[in-house]
């Protein structure tokens, strides 16, 4: 391992000469590409944020909000009073000998999100009760929204999942399909590359590196059909290697069970507390994968702290095993900068998959992959053999979409839409629901709300929302933790619901709650 | 099995009725439902032509017409001055004990296409020599057409697969892309239905129905990713159905055997011979599911004869087994009316597949299959897994273009210039390489030309017209079949090249391997 003097921080200053509106993010990138590269190695100490402001002429909030970032996102682990360092979790592009431990971080970070009380207690299958919500077997697609026969027509419908469709930049993308109709040569009409348009793949990698801070080389990038399909695509490609299981969050998806079950692949729940996941439960379960969603852990909300981040990492290297990161939501963060992606700090280890479906539109499928070197031949194959590619108009579309600035424009149209919703929601559950402590708040299209007990036992309550017409999903159709202390705990979906319609949805809950 | 007097002819009445232009296409689909539902039972003895053209007061020519049609098809069976009945094969409809054998067609029916030498002749392992030209994996895709390191350039490219992308119908798909965009409803952008969208499944049903005598409901009707797809989703499901094979046409697809290799099956090339399926090596293999070409065999270009289709459905429902008909160019037809398709004759026994690759362009990964009742749950799951379904747009997009009528228009346009074309072909081997026979040239975008051995011996043939610039491929890449008599066998793609350039590639052809 090198090691960097004073002079290692030149490579600072070009960032600290971007305009003053892009200063803060150039700086982050530039320290997070030092980290990454190995230019700044593990265990070397950052000079304190009012030297180094100084020695690159910045502002100090500048710095402190870079160290902050990356500290949150694993590459700088802060220990308060005593500095701020390099971490070792970005070593899989370094080679060598970790520096483990060498600074620890007991505080989680930068980390500011409310723990969730229901995930801390871990699962325990002996305390199940089912809800008097029947479970429906899909709570991620659409087929599940068709209410049951004889079920109440459901007017206000609070399962997540869903963006707001009615926000989908028709104008705009219907000028993008113009435009690339008008310019695409034949010969791109013709069979596609199972990987992705060339076009699509490089404007995907440079938005990714830039919104989402993961190591996004075009020739890594695989274009899919959505997170789904990058599931079934890497589930097959294990199952060939071997593997006949894959780790689950709990609470987690089910969807990903189900998806990965059709390759072959058993899911085991693996607990996760308020930090991640439990570092021995996932030792201890004898998997060499999983799945996970560390930005905004669906669906408890957390994002997972620095250290477990590292300690995946550590442990997915130690049994030589891939992580497959879902990052489904990450670009809506309402109050801070989003946080980096888990596959920036070993692209080797961890397959990063993302969509427009939460962006744009699910009925797009349109999605992408970011896959190790090791694996990339094999899920390419896969792909092929899967449907030879996806089709050449779409790419095109959404390439042209990301190249105009329009992708940049959406989300930032959605994040005010969604911040403006998650407000309003929180403000209908404090006036009509006192005392629900909400989670999950900071990020993403939906939030967990743990109502009081005193609104009446759990089965009661959603038998009640349910006829007032009012659909909300539990948090134990997620997982297996049944904490029996006689709270409701709801997976909140709001972002596909306007102001108006999340307050009538609430108070509806309450009244009906209240009823005799 | 009910009997029939002459009244069962009153059903035809209607079809008599309809205008001019559509009158013989309408005789011909009342008389295939008829046989399909049972109201004209196998084994029933029809009218002369000249009696039922009299009844019906429709002309003589139409009913002929009519009778030959859907004798090619399977529904009929034809003794040449013994008269016309209804056959067997559609039985599937019927329940009930076959008339199995009561009439034979010992001729092959209306079957007019040039059976093709190299293919009577078998299988011969013993005799294969490999050509001078490098085999490329992928022969039905466009990665395939990368020239290798070194190689001369490809001036004229004869190799199969792909129809002429500069006659995608830029104004119109994209005319029909903004109508889509103004009226589709938000909630359509969400999830799809795995099955594929609603207005999508009817209008494919209707044209199919139209224009490929199958049974297509559109309950039944799968929207997905492409005759490839299909193969792969169908090769799951059987695999998981416990089968380990599937049997293939040799001369075939190699590209079905790497699609079926990727779901575990194992595939077994059964031979062909003019035509089509020779029964004994299929009953011998042990398979119980084949996948077939028998209106347009690829890449023997032979029409697979009425008994041998109806051979193939006594296998599959003697054996319980399946059998997927890729259709993948029935839409072009040159001199005469496609023979329709063998899901008709048994919708329980055949899948079938088809795609728009070859009508507008590979590059929208957009196709259908008709499943059989006893499947569908298990494809639908299985298309849910691999990608929750077909992107939303596109499909509607699809729908308007069939409804508009747009797609007949494309299809006519395509089937003029593809005449044409073939003409040209046949013109400038007749005129540069004359000898050559050429069979296959009833239908699709490729003829067989099997050109005299005092060309040259085919490795010296091949390697010259590479040299040349023009790309060519041997048949015997497509099967096991090597009849060592020092012929070549070419399978000439010619629907993606202009009649000048097609004329310029065979008088490359011809000029290189005239010299010493």
């Amino acid at each position: 391992m090198r090691s960097h003097g004073q002079a290692a921080w030149e490579l600072l200053l070009p960032a600290a000469a971007a305009p003053a509106r892009r200063r803060g993010r150039a700086l982050q990138e530039a320290l997070r590409e030092a980290v990454r590269s190995g230019r700044l190695a593990a265990g070397t100490r950052l000079p304190s944020t009012r030297a180094l402001a100084a020695d690159l002429g910045v502002s100090r909030g500048l710095v402190t909000e870079a160290y902050e970032q990356l500290t949150a996102e694993g590459y700088l682990r802060s220990d308060r009073g005593a500095g701020t360092w390099v971490g070792d979790a970005a070593r899989g592009r370094l080679g060598g000998t970790p520096a483990r431990g060498a600074v620890r971080d007991p505080g989680g970070g930068t980390r500011t999100e409310e723990a969730l009380a229901a995930v801390s207690q871990g699962p325990d299958p002996a305390t199940r009760a089912r809800g008097a919500v029947a479970r429906n077997p899909d709570p991620d697609t659409r087929a599940a929204r068709a209410p049951g026969a004889g079920a109440p027509a459901v007017r206000v419908d609070f399962r997540p999942g869903t963006p707001d469709l009615s926000l989908f930049p028709r104008a705009a993308w219907s000028a993008a399909q113009r435009a690339v109709l008008a310019r695409l040569p034949h010969p791109a009409l013709g069979y596609p590359d199972p990987r992705g348009l060339p076009e699509l793949r490089e404007a995907l990698a440079g938005m990714l590196t830039r919104r989402r801070g993961v190591v996004a080389d075009p020739e890594r990038l695989v274009v899919c059909s959505g997170v789904a399909q990058a599931s079934t695509l890497l589930g097959f490609v294990l199952r060939a290697r071997g593997l006949d299981a894959i780790g689950i969050e709990d609470p987690g998806s089910p969807e990903h069970g189900r998806l990965f079950a059709s390759t072959g692949l058993d899911t085991v729940w693996l607990p996760l507390d308020e930090e991640g996941l439990r570092p021995e439960p996932l030792a201890a379960s004898g998997v060499r994968a999983v799945v996970v969603t560390p930005s905004h852990q669906f669906p408890s909300g957390i994002s997972w702290s620095a250290e477990r981040r590292a300690a995946l990492l550590d442990w997915a290297r130690a049994v030589d095993g891939h992580v497959l990161e879902d990052d489904y939501d990450g670009d809506f963060r309402y109050d801070r900068a989003p946080v980096g992606a888990l596959q920036g700090l070993d692209p080797e280890r961890v397959v990063y998959a993302g969509s427009v479906s939460k962006s744009l539109a699910p009925g797009l499928r349109l999605g992408w992959m970011l896959v190790p070197e090791a694996l990339l031949a094999e899920v390419v194959e896969r792909k092929r053999t899967m449907d030879l590619g996806n089709p050449v108009l779409d790419q095109a579309v959404l390439a042209e979409f990301v190249t105009r600035g329009a992708y940049d424009r959406q989300l930032r149209r959605c994040q005010r839409a969604y911040r403006e919703r998650r407000d309003a929601l929180l403000s209908a559950l404090a006036e009509h629901l006192p005392g629900t402590c909400v989670s999950g708040i900071a990020a993403g299209l939906h939030v967990i709300a743990r109502v009081p007990g005193r609104y009446g036992p759990p089965e009661r309550f959603l038998a009640r929302s349910a006829e007032a017409g009012v659909a909300l999903r539990p948090l134990e159709e997620y997982g297996t933790a049944r904490p029996g202390d006689g709270d409701v705990r709801l997976v909140i979906g709001y972002a596909h619901l306007t102001p108006p319609v999340l307050t009538d949805g609430i108070r509806r809950v309450a009244e009906a709650v209240r009823r005799g």
